[in-house]
């Protein structure tokens, strides 16, 4: 493997620290430097070791890197490529892991030189948690990354940069970014909309208080409002960087709701019972891909002993 | 506390059985015994010792019983009710763990002699799992019951079903039923009826494949899929006797989807920012209640290690 030497991580949360975790974790010797909007960050980011060396600007921590991955939201690609498009080394990979490719193949792609590689790439995987502290080595371990390489990469720089991420411990595939921001749209951006309005319907019913709603929330909701947790700037920049497929999925989700609802208000309940059985279906199919386990899982923690 | 000395379980599926382990865990030396409509189930509850007798009809289960509590779907407890009536012992507590309340009321009710006490009861707990294997004696742990008892019952009666929850490990608090449904509806059906919508789009959407759906799940939509795995059987039934809290609240949340998606199409930053900020802090208050950790959840999970 044609290992990176030196890699710039712009951008220092979840994400950012995970991949220097994982990095370290896989052996690779490669000097880390990174950048970060806020000093605290920075200072957090160099503290804990996730980098060499952390700089104030993006265009200082890419200078002499051979692969920079830009982590930051969607809606901030495009200022940052195009600070560090007259900084970067020759023959570098830039890439990302940012949840949209399409407007991120847009808005970076023209900023960057003819004679660096630009190779965009989506790690599904993340918690509902930001920040350098709360990165971990194994978070791409068995989860997928999608990459949507550019007529600007070589079939070696592609195959360096998957080399890069299975020795993270991730699986790799290819996608055309179109077809990755539809997939993304319903397996991910839908199903965050959805938990964040069902989330937010709950704490503004008046006839339900707040305390009812939080004490009770092992029952459903709970697990709605984990995703919700996610970071607001990240995924206001994924909606409206995703806007059409999102709006998409939400539609066909509206239509499917409707008929769910009509067959609650007519009293179909073998509509409903098929419907019930073939989602089943489908978690079955996950715990068989190895995307999650059988175990059990709401209800079960008792915080109490879950804390010690 | 004035334990209960025999314990009729009708029905033997998550909760039945979590009861039983409970029980035995807190060291109540009551008879248990116990009905299921199948054979494999009483056979299978009887085989890991969650009963001490099984038997072919409700009826013989129930008899000499001081405690009696129906674990079936909702919508069969109308007739369970009509065929023990007669074979109840002077002065038992009835007692059930529908996820519904005002219907369970009506169809129980009247079936009732005049010498028991009926205190209808919905613990807030379970998993997306069913049948007596899934049972654990934690799955009460710190978890909410909610008592709605009715005028059979004197305060030492209703005290003493509270007490025997509180034995398990719940949290007891009383409640109206219509109040309770409307709660229920916001926490857990409607919660339960998205998730199920969500998966079925993700399964039938032409454009996206079904092995891209499995193998990306972990980026949000897997946690949709738990959740969309229960008991069709009892979700069915839920639905259609909780039906105006239900279209109550799935009304509130379509306006906010609504309001969502406009939001997107405009491109309103803010207004998503916003939202998200403020559902973010609801999570907040949920693991300070200690009804979840604060432990990364989704993508963690490593099935090669979490399997062994």
């Amino acid at each position: 493997m044609n290992e990176y030497k030196h890699v710039a991580l712009i951008g220092l949360g979840l994400i950012a620290g995970s991949i220097s975790l994982a990095m370290r974790r896989a052996g690779m010797g490669a000097r880390i430097t990174g950048h970060a909007r806020t000093a605290r960050t920075r200072a957090k980011a160099l503290e804990m070791g996730l980098v060499d060396a952390v700089f104030d600007s993006a265009a200082e921590a890419v200078k002499g890197a051979d692969l920079v991955i830009l982590a930051v939201p969607v809606g901030a690609m495009s200022a940052v490529a195009a600070e560090i498009a007259p900084h970067l080394a020759a023959g570098a990979t830039i890439s990302d892991v940012g949840s949209v490719k399409g407007a991120v193949v847009a808005a970076v792609g023209p900023h960057l030189p003819d004679n660096v590689a630009f190779v965009p790439a989506h790690p599904m995987a993340g918690t509902e948690q930001s920040g350098p502290e709360s990165g971990f080595a194994s978070l791409f371990d068995h989860r997928w990354v999608l990459l949507t390489p550019t007529g600007s990469a070589s079939d070696a720089e592609v195959q360096r940069l998957s080399d890069f991420w299975a020795a993270l411990g991730a699986l790799v595939e290819y996608m055309e970014p179109d077809h990755h921001d539809l997939v993304a749209g319903v397996i991910s951006h839908a199903p965050h909309l959805i938990a964040y309005t069902m989330v937010g319907v709950a704490d503004d019913l008046t006839k339900v208080t707040k305390t009812e709603v939080v004490n009770y929330s092992a029952a459903g909701f709970r697990d709605f409002t984990r995703i919700a947790a996610s970071d607001p700037t990240m995924w206001r920049d994924v909606f409206l960087h995703n806007k059409d497929a999102t709006l998409e999925v939400l539609g066909r989700f509206t239509e499917e709701l409707f008929a769910l609802q009509r067959a609650i208000r007519m009293g179909d309940g073998d509509f409903l019972h098929d419907y019930f059985s073939r989602t089943r279906d489908i978690r079955r199919s996950i715990i068989d891909a190895g995307q999650d386990t059988d175990a059990p899982d709401f209800g079960r923690v008792n915080p109490q002993e879950g804390d010690t």
